[in-house]
């Protein structure tokens, strides 16, 4: 059934319009009866379905339905697995439709600049082709069921603190090759049905009323076609907003800001068609749900078996010194710690599921051995607890095995404030360090949204990520502790040795009206990698109960054209004795030296299973996007001809071949030549250095001195002609006329000459 | 003899007060002998005279007279020795007034942002405050023989790379506290005659033309009263020059510029009085200079002597175990490389001087005992010439002891290009790496004008960097090594690990046309400190022959208004058996949280020369600039009420004593009230926190989960009251609206309400 969705809007009343374009209440969307526009529900995700119950109040505080809570975004990317994303989205979008929403919020691509960011555990990674892969994943496996979602925050929301009014101060460049990069790809790739902006501004200007942001970018340069909904209160200026491209204000403000739309269409501050398209919009995605409704039930049994097997491929083994998986033969094994018993598998805010059940470490364990137990810790404190730690200690002395269930506790981090610091509770370390005193087999599993200093990290044998992996978390972990599961998971983000460390520290998280991102495109490995820094666990990083080698690299060309497609290929053996997964990681380095990148950027990956000792070819592809970067003067990707080196690795620091293609570019920065362009400018560009060549020899000469007074023939003896030349190669066309003694006429009859070479 | 020079402008025509403004050629000014005004010469400095000959053609490229060479600033600064500055200074006074120079060019207080800047060596420190301390010093020496000075370059000048038309980019707090620190202290404390503006542009106009810079900093805030001149070929557009504030082009234009004076004020583009305030500037100082001519000789031979102490004060010992001083007795001694024949003291480029005569360490060591001597490798090659190498190898070995001198070579650092990397050449670091494996006794002398990597520190026993020290380095090195003088330089800049590890690396030097400061205020120690980095040697770090203990530390208040100064005090002890000089350095620590700031900045230093077993008490003040840092909201410095550290330090990673002091700070940051004024911002002015705070208590109830859509009871379940409060803090007025049900015209009441208690 295909609607006009144009003639329906002719039939609505203005009022009507301008209702379409805020909520009814905190969740649903407003429905005209009389033209059959139902009222439609939209609900939080995206890990998971967080309905309101039926009798919800009007602010949303009652509780929301039992759902099944799948890993968090912090986890599955880690599993670098397309196809596990998209079979997680299914059914996500098979809930929904059992549940009658047709709008599922996320996912959340935000890219994680700092560990702090207390709602980093909803987020991907912090490199944005990955973090894009995984979130177009997710919106392919929704939407298959018909039901949209909503990318989000876009944009530039990277931290919690003052985050409904902070300005994000980013320059261009960094703004479009790390936080807008998730979003573009996925949204060209994935096509969501909508896109939620944030609550922060933008180098000034709220998300929510940003035309540059919502309009020329996302619409007419991405060609999104869905609707845009603010976050739940983003709204600044309803009208602005509306204009910038904002359609759908979530939740509704009661009327209010109806009536500011009204009266804008009215006193003909605003263009009616401007509401129009907007309604049209949001009609084209709730007919598109309410048109392709589809039966469905919630079977939460067999999702939560999903949610297992997605955390038993997105966890990550981090360390591994002979102890794993453990042999419960004859061993006592113990587990140590609250988390065993009660896991943190999610984090707080939005997002926080109403779980359907959930299995722990403690839980699970019962199926494979025994294992003694001692809670150790209280989650809720920061200091130690006296009597709870020594029963730990005393436990982990009597057992062959101590696997420690740490982390952090949910007042940690939590959607709503950022983490001050990197450390995990006193008492967890604590508890931690003085285990290895008494025992030598020691394995700590993790339960974090984000990373943690680990001061313990020498010490131990063993250390398991968990990150928030979801209801069935201790299902997975203890598959994976004794071999059940074979860990495949990498890491999505880098973990850095301490706070310190990391890019953003000395700006993160502002002065409270803004936050600057100086570190610029430098996020995440990009920045440790290029500064050349001890990092405690790389980017891309993840160990395996098999190992993996890799060989015979090819590229299909040496060299191509930036509009061609450059495939790779490379062969993965399996050189251990348990079946495994490799996760194959290509990153580009550019080395034209046109602009200043960072020293490589993942590019594509793949991840392959293999058997012992079987080997596969495994091929990617680069586009041109593979190599460019945001060039702003020509206002486009921009690839430089040149050398570029193709690293694959199985780690960001960890690259095991590589080698070298040839990119020509169609494109042409234009040399504009005035009184300052520097010699060497024109030496650089072919059209300009005919004419420059003579002149320039004959400046060397003269320039084999110093500006800031000549220099005399003492001075000029240290001079050699490789010094005179890069002095030469620094001065403007101007210094003609200090350094030549030519007069203002002739440097103008110069630069004509050198402006007509360059047009040519 | 008072002159009248208002009189004097008032008689010269349009012509010869254009001329004025300009050079008559590359080292004079013109005069007009109708009106008894002489043509005055200007040489190079700042570390020696490097007047040009008087038969020098237009261009300057003459030989210049013999002169002496003192250290340069590199070195100097290292003295952290305001007397000795000054001394040196007088001692140039001096031999401008004998060979009749009206102004010597310098000092150049450029601060250190990478160790690239092919003009480090003329530059003093990292450290905004030693660098103004340095050029006071050196200012008031010289001007005290009635010389002028030209305190260069303004401003943030800190690579040569395109130095003639790169744009730096930066923040108006960073150029304040760093990039204009330096500047504004020493103009201010030693009125310099002259300022010589840079050549490059800042956030995109020239300096030459930046009338922000060159009248409303530097006059209106200042109150310089002196003339500018511009860096030899600095101007641009010499009328838009002369209007910012740019009075004297150097080096003349042939007449080219004069001209279009004439027709800006003929054409009435520009006001005659602008020029006339130009001539009287340049008039004053002119007159000064002719008007107090002194008598005087160059005595070379003195001034070589005073060259050699000021060297041995600036050195710096980085490394001792146990092998200095040298006992020569009965020990056979190795002098191995060029630079113990043929030192490096020196840099190229304007302030390069054509010195009087050497003394390299062979020539001094005479007086002491015997060496035997090899070359090691060629000064001008990268790579290792095997014989010179294998002769050096052999000498070593065969020696008690070897001391090798190294360095860059002239190639590696000069004015007009920057360095691509921090190696010294790799010949010499193979020459050093071979010479530990056959001796156990190895000392290695610097010679450089910039940190180098020093891949070696770890194998040899001990480490005297000499930077540029002028040309009686040999003399002080000998001195130094056999312990005729004791070692007393520290550091005036940190000696990073490696390039990477520089907070400017990847931004240096830019993409050609702008470069961007983004590390920000973090230059330098203030990075490597905050970052809680490791580094080679800290900044204010050097070693003695002797031992120096700190005690009894006191202040003279616990709390002082901003407006008061700070008396601090402290003992120091020589614990040793020699004599030795120690420099004290006293950091401030912001504690206020008020903004982000450097975890200690150097606000004052003290050198003390203390016999053995001696106890001396230093004292120093600190004042609300101590305490400020540059709020670009109140357009002043300020120093926010709350708790500073004070710390008594032996570099700045070596912390010996510490006081808190209080400060109450006589101004306010106005608090702007409207709807994205957050909660937080609200409670923590005391007269809005009444208004607010029943308010708050009732919010945050409300923001108990998330705004992006609020919360079930299943995730409030999790939700302490602390993570409430964080949240509500976080929201802005207007989320009032979406989460408290208020309506617009309750928001504006409450907005007008505050507005009325924050004005009280």
């Amino acid at each position: 059934m295909k609607r006009d969705v144009k003639a329906i809007v002719k039939e609505m009343t203005l009022e009507e319009k301008a209702g379409m374009c805020s909520g009814k209440d905190f969740w649903h969307l407003k429905g005209v009866e009389r033209l059959g526009i139902p009222e439609v529900m939209v609900s939080d995700g995206p890990h998971g379905l967080r309905k309101q119950a039926e009798e919800a109040d009007h602010l949303g505080l009652n509780e929301s339905i039992k759902a099944v809570c799948f890993p968090t975004a912090c986890a599955t990317a880690c599993s670098f697995d397309r196809d596990l994303l998209q079979e997680m989205g299914e059914r996500l979008g098979e809930e929904c439709q059992a549940e009658d929403v047709s709008v599922i919020l996320g996912p959340a691509v935000n890219i994680k600049r700092s560990p702090l960011c207390g709602r980093n555990f909803e987020y991907f990674s912090e490199d944005p082709y990955l973090a894009s892969q995984m979130a177009a994943a997710h919106i392919k496996g929704v939407q298959s069921k018909n039901v949209g979602t909503s990318i989000k925050h876009f944009a530039a929301n990277n931290q919690e603190h003052r985050r409904m009014s902070c300005s994000s101060e980013i320059d261009e460049r960094t703004f479009r090759e790390i936080y807008l990069g998730a979003f573009e790809t996925a949204i060209k790739e994935a096509k969501p049905d909508t896109v939620m902006c944030s609550y922060n501004k933008i180098n000034g200007e709220f998300a929510s009323e940003n035309h540059r942001l919502l309009t020329e970018i996302l619409r007419d340069e991405w060609g999104f076609e869905g609707y845009v909904m603010s976050d739940w209160g983003a709204v600044n200026e309803r009208v602005k907003g509306l204009k910038a491209g904002l359609d759908l204000e979530m939740p509704g403000s009661g009327g209010y800001t109806d009536k500011e739309i009204v009266e804008a269409v009215k006193n003909g501050t605003m263009d009616e068609s401007v509401l129009d398209t907007a309604v049209e919009r949001i009609l084209n995605v709730v007919f598109h749900y309410v048109d392709n409704r589809q039966e469905g039930t919630f079977d939460r049994e067999e999702d939560h078996k999903l949610a297992a097997k997605i955390a038993a491929e997105s966890m990550v083994l981090l360390k591994n010194e002979g102890i794993l998986p453990l042999k419960p033969e004859g061993k006592k094994i113990a587990f140590i710690g609250k988390f065993a018993e009660q896991p943190r598998f999610q984090g707080g805010g939005s997002s926080h599921i109403n779980s359907f059940k959930i299995t722990s470490a403690l839980d699970a364990v019962k199926e494979v051995t025994e294992v003694t137990y001692a809670q150790g810790y209280d989650i809720k404190e920061d200091k130690t607890d006296e009597k709870l730690h020594k029963e730990a200690v005393r436990a982990a002395k009597e057992a062959d095995v101590a696997v420690i269930f740490a982390g952090l506790p949910d007042a940690f981090e939590s959607e709503g404030y950022d983490r001050t610091h990197m450390r995990m509770p006193q008492c967890q370390n604590t508890l931690i360090s003085d285990i290895t005193k008494v025992q030598k087999n020691v394995v700590v599993v993790l339960h974090n949204g984000s990373p943690v200093e680990m001061p313990w990290a020498d010490d131990i044998q063993g250390i398991l990520e968990a990150y928030l992996c979801g209801e069935a978390v201790g299902q997975a972990e203890v598959d994976l502790l004794f071999g059940k599961a074979n860990p495949c998971g990498k890491l999505a983000e880098t973990v850095p040795y301490k706070l310190s460390d990391n890019p953003s520290y000395l700006y993160f998280p502002g002065d409270g009206k803004t936050v600057e991102y100086k570190e610029g495109v430098f996020v995440g490995y990009r920045y440790y990698d290029t500064k050349e820094m001890l990092v405690r666990y790389p980017f891309g990083y993840g160990l395996s109960y098999t190992t993996f080698a890799y060989s015979d690299m090819q590229i299909s060309a040496e060299e191509i054209k930036d509009t061609d497609t450059l495939k790779v290929s490379l062969k993965v053996k399996n050189t251990g004795n348990v079946a495994g997964k490799e996760i194959v990681q290509l990153y580009v380095a550019d080395k034209t030296g046109a602009a200043s990148r960072p020293v490589k950027e993942l590019k594509n990956f793949v991840k392959v299973e293999l058997q012992p000792q079987e080997e596969k070819t495994v091929e990617m592809e680069l586009d041109k996007r593979s190599f460019a970067w945001y060039c702003t003067e020509l206002q486009d990707w921009y690839a430089a001809t040149g050398e570029y080196e193709i690293l694959a690795a199985a780690s960001s620091q960890d690259v095991r071949l590589r080698k070298t293609v040839r990119v020509v570019s169609s494109q042409e920065i234009p040399l504009h030549v005035h009184m300052n362009t520097t010699i060497s400018e024109l030496m650089e560009n072919p059209k300009t250095n005919s004419v420059i060549q003579e002149l320039a020899s004959s400046l060397m000469e003269h320039m084999g001195g110093s500006q800031d007074g000549e220099e005399g023939t003492a001075a000029a003896e240290a001079i050699t002609p490789e010094m005179s030349m890069k002095m030469m190669e620094n001065a403007p066309l101007r210094a003609m006329r200090s350094f030549m003694g030519m007069n203002g006429e002739e440097l103008e009859a110069l630069i004509k000459k050198l402006q007509e070479a360059a047009s040519m």
